[in-house]
């Protein structure tokens, strides 16, 4: 009889690597590694070699680089899908999409179970299984972090000693990290205590601000419908595209953030993320947007984007509202076309300007002095109504109280058309 | 039989200067000018002098910096409230606290009619009434700019010479500005044209990024339920703490934006604003309460933070909704208490560091280590619950759809328990 | 040269009638009068001839009900959208296609002015207006309304006998009212006094409840993508379909609410409308989706849904944003598709049953027995991370505050896997 | 060495009644049965003498109907809050204070582990130990169902025969149900088909709409700040005030609904509720409010309402949200009092007119005739700004694409003033 077929999602590091074994250790299984390229700066055909020389019995290595960028990160990005103001979602907008195609291979291999090497206390085993759930149902997963006794990475190091499993670091890794080609992460270490401010050689993508140099950089980003296709004026697919502004970026020390935050799993976790051509991105869209959108569309975008971020950092990208709400945000993306100018210095990406045909902005609407469009004295109505309720509410109040002293000192006359009329 | 009182928003510059003349000229009334200093840098004796040399029959200088950070800034920054993502709101709220004190005056002096200089087109004039009819609905309001016959800052300056209204500016003003302890706006000039960067010689109160030292500057914020109170530890009252920031925050060129903005009375237009110290607080405020903050109450403050910088945008202060809001975000705000250290470097304020005695993070559980409280074997259980809506749907669409053929190939076994069983 | 031609929006009752003779003997013009059928019960030839006796150089008689209920009321129910959780919005929903309408008339006649009879205190005329100013910004419009000095109906009707304008009605008009294939609605009279219970000969198309019969009434309603395609599993256009609904509602009482509503031009007012179809279509689908919609869905649809009746009774139908949400709300109907029966009984109709091939209700999964899906044991572990922010709250809490009494009393030991343990 | 304390919900039922013996055969334990009398019709002596006789070492009969109502009822209440849409939160306001009043008496009685009769799929779980975690998070939780290996009713009744454990019962229980002096609801049964109408015996609380008197019942209720205080003018008690409620209500058919709810745990199920007292509160509370709440008020307090539901019904009762929340509600509600009129008819409470001195509905600005307070030359004024977006976004189409052959066909005069100028 033929043997089970394991899934992994495999990643060539240490922890995917023993779970190898581990899996072939503790059940009659064959290990088919799959390892998602998302644009971390990896040896790819290493990992390949490495997953078979770890005992997988089939090893898949899929460049998912394009599909990432146009179907994961500009929907959140057309919704200014931004975590609780800050975290730029690299890592959550991956999960589902890493999960989908380990499901593809699930499938077409005819196995029914997915292994994965998440920790059981973070986000990304909540990411990665309940994209399966939702893709299929059958499928059953086996989490090893949660299962096996392995507590520390020094465990982990003797058990790949022991059971002959190759191990390139031998450094002490300070940090745990997540990569592709919109962001890294970086958790642990001196992080743990919020009292302490990262050190600089925490950056891997980035430089720091004060590293970065003295003359500011200027740039210019085309979008159309909602989504960047040019810089400088010069067209780009989406993986050029995103490797040229994180270049820019990095560069210009842009894109870094250190923050707290609330985990899906109840705890809260502090971690640096370096998005640097992602922050730009992010800028430059929402400035073109107010250029653009009517004051009611973009105030309630504002708040279905908090909705979106929060369902892509929950993994719940594979679900009716996420879909439904995507829905909404291309419809507000149809006019979202245009230019804006970037500069980046020092750490900040400040847009400072913009233009669009469909820009809802009109010099001389806007300003002092007169137009055809704007009649000043609508001003007058407007403010009556607007401010009834307000009225209304005052009036009755005096009704109910009495007019106050101080009212009661004002003359009887009124004040209309100019005039005082008794 | 005595004249008429009208009360004057009075700034002292060319227009309202003006309006006194103008008034006296259209109405048979005295004009009671009154100007209150919310921090903006003038002479206010001066500004005295000149409202009597102008024709005013009585005026006033009320000093209102620590009423309008205390009772109108601290609300808004615990409520994170910015417009549209970008503005803090500086005029926004000192608007319904200059129209309250004139009301104040007004109902003292048993004048019955209140003047202001703002224009037809900008949101102040909905502030100001709005706020008037709030407090009392039986004062009458005179908007010259929208009745008047002079449409241009030249017909102003004749009208000036020819009633012979002292005018101390002879320059040229470029750009139409509002300032306070909070912020200063500057409006027109080149700023018309979208497509233009906003040239440096626009800052008033800030350096520019570039001119900023090259080494960053530390500054440690202490916060007692939502409210700063002290500076690298040294207490200090409201207006001594901005005072202190601002100056900070304008060595190192924070605070500066440049943004499309809707107005609310119904076009776009754009503004530059300097904040110094107010962006310094934003940050440290929004860094602390993640430490404090449980997701639940984070995630759902950040939706009412809109709701509440509308409000204080389209000048609804003075309504029951802001004040109910305002109770919402003083329960929240009952433990934001402790330390962020900031560091601010070439246009940006970036919170490295915080501490507190109700902070929630806690690095025990939030590191990949054993603990009491967080057991990892929890996670499968909870993925598995949060996740069953989406698995249901996908039971059902295959019970309706009929199973693919990928998901038939699987084999028939369940694997439960670590076990794989027929 | 030519006279100016304006278009009027034409009812062919007393105010329009007089406008007619009042536009002509005011402006040198031609007037064109345009009456929409949108279902009211009116004799629609007779209209149009009076149109022509009163003055008008041409008339227009449209049908435009069906395309008033699949293009206006249809996206409202798929919405679930009730006006301050009470109106059905049937006026509201009218406006905006009669403006349309009447702006296509004056495109296709060349004419650049349209006239209404909309009061200057409700909302109709905003929902005009709006409408206008949204599909043709050029064209400009006369509310006689806001401009005449007929103050009030016996006014109008000396005017009317004074320019030998016929005039139907001679009995007193109790009631204002709007009526359409959705609604009829009624304000005034005994209205007015909010502490008046409304009269039973209010009622127009419905029974009273207690009029209503002994028994009742079962219907079972159809819907396929959120809208109602068949009762008693008989296909109808939805012309038929809401006359059928109408039938039925009217015959048990069924629609009829007695609310103060919040105008947009900043009063209270009172109005009773009958809506006895659209109740049994609101209630219907409303249970469906029930039925049909995750947990996520239908509370995230339920905020939209009232920000969706908000952009509608504000004459905000031709907007980004209320397209922007109707691109979100279809994407959540595409599968609220089956069958609802509802009891009508005596002025409520009350889903009894419902049935979809896109349930997800399960009755495996939801009952209280063992099923494969469902692991009660992953209820321990979902609660421990579900409420694990307040664990940890509460730890913190008391770390800070020191072990209340009660608290060190509790035994040291540790239960964990059902045993006791030092 | 003493004996470890475990305190028990206890019901008096069968469920609770085979935990004692159980709990006591599994553990070396006393166990202390606490039985809270939330207003559900038992015979609590009777209770607690079962109690003993089942085995438990101490048993508590705790009164707390009137904490119930005004803690945890009335700020439900003042809240209008409804989960998803229909059900009133009749259990879910009840758990949080069960839990609390256990953990004290756990507290009281130096024990640290808590056990339940909740089962393992249901939300009562969730809500129980989310309190009591976020209460005392030393306490440890024994949840029988989710742990032994009884699986049915039968099972259990197997197991009480076994043990001698006296059991009422003998006639065959059909639904779920729990009861306290709010509601009661019912689960199980032929309910778990959706299609099946529910059965007229179902009934426990109230009549059958169709059983109801022909003649509609007349109540008033007055409200003092959101709060319920007199019926027709008679003061009462919470209590005594919602006894008399229900009674009214029960004797009229009303507060009887039957829906498809999403619970927490991620399943669908269907329930049915008597609330007759509940729903008649709630219809008058909505309707007193509509007099009295200024627009903006309610209509964010409408989508605060379905946040405040959704906690409730999660049991997230203790939590800063919940408390932030009812901080804004408590503001929103310090007018709301005045007297509501209510019919009671055949299975539905109507608010039929309402009173109140802080009602904000004046009959004079209502109404189409003049007054002082209302210009109706204000409303062009506000249609214009208010439509001002719309009409800029219309001009700047047309600039972009051309103006359309219609729009060239408009005379180029322009209507202004009433006339038309060239």
């Amino acid at each position: 009889m033929a043997k089970e077929k394991i899934v992994l999602a495999y990643s060539g590091g240490l922890d995917t690597s023993i779970i190898i074994a581990w899996l072939k250790e503790n059940y009659d299984c064959e290990v088919i590694a799959v390892c998602c390229d998302t644009g971390q700066k990896e040896d790819f055909d290493a990992i390949e070699k490495k997953a078979y020389a770890t005992g997988a019995d089939k090893a898949y290595i899929l460049n998912i680089q394009e599909e990432f960028i146009t179907d994961f990160v500009y929907p959140t990005l057309k919704a200014d899908a931004i975590y609780e103001n800050d975290y730029l979602l690299g890592t959550s907008m991956a999960r589902p999409l890493q999960a989908k195609k380990i499901v593809e291979i699930a499938e077409q291999e005819g196995a029914f179970i997915i292994a994965h090497g998440c920790t059981g206390k973070g986000n990304d085993q909540v990411r990665f299984e309940s994209t399966i759930h939702a893709l299929n149902p059958a499928i059953k997963i086996i989490a090893p972090w949660r299962i096996w006794d392995l507590k520390s990475r020094e465990e982990c190091i003797d058990y790949a000693k022991a059971h002959n499993i190759p191990i390139a670091q031998t450094v002490e890794k300070i940090y745990s990290r997540d990569e592709n080609i919109w962001h890294i992460s970086h958790e642990g270490g001196n992080l743990e205590n919020p009292w302490n401010e990262h050190k600089p050689d925490i950056h891997v993508l980035s430089k720091t601000p004060e590293d970065a140099p003295d003359e500011p950089t200027y740039v210019e980003i085309s979008f159309e419908q909602g989504v960047p296709v040019a810089i400088n004026d010069e067209e780009m697919g989406p993986v050029e595209l995103l490797i040229a502004l994180n270049k820019l970026g990095s560069e210009n020390g842009i894109g870094t953030i250190d923050i707290i935050e609330n985990r899906l799993v109840g705890m809260k976790s502090r971690g640096v993320y370096e998005t640097p051509g992602g922050t730009i991105l992010f800028a430059a869209h929402k400035d073109l947007e107010k250029l653009i959108l009517d004051r009611d569309t973009l105030q309630y975008r504002n708040i279905v984007s908090q909705k979106f971020a929060q369902l892509v950092y929950d993994g719940l990208w594979f679900t009716p509202l996420r879909e439904a709400i995507s829905a909404f945000v291309d419809e507000t993306q149809k006019q979202v076309t245009g230019k804006v100018k970037m500069k980046l210095y020092k750490g900040t990406a400040w847009p400072v300007a913009s233009q669009s045909p469909y820009s809802l902005y009109n010099e001389e609407f806007a300003t002092f002095s007169e137009d055809e469009v704007y009649d000043q004295s609508d001003a007058e109505g407007f403010i009556n109504l607007f401010s009834l309720p307000l009225k209304i509410r005052a009036i009755q109040k005096q009704n109910l109280e009495g007019i106050p002293e101080a009212q009661k000192a004002l003359p009887k006359k009124v004040f209309k058309g100019g005039e005082f009329v008794e």
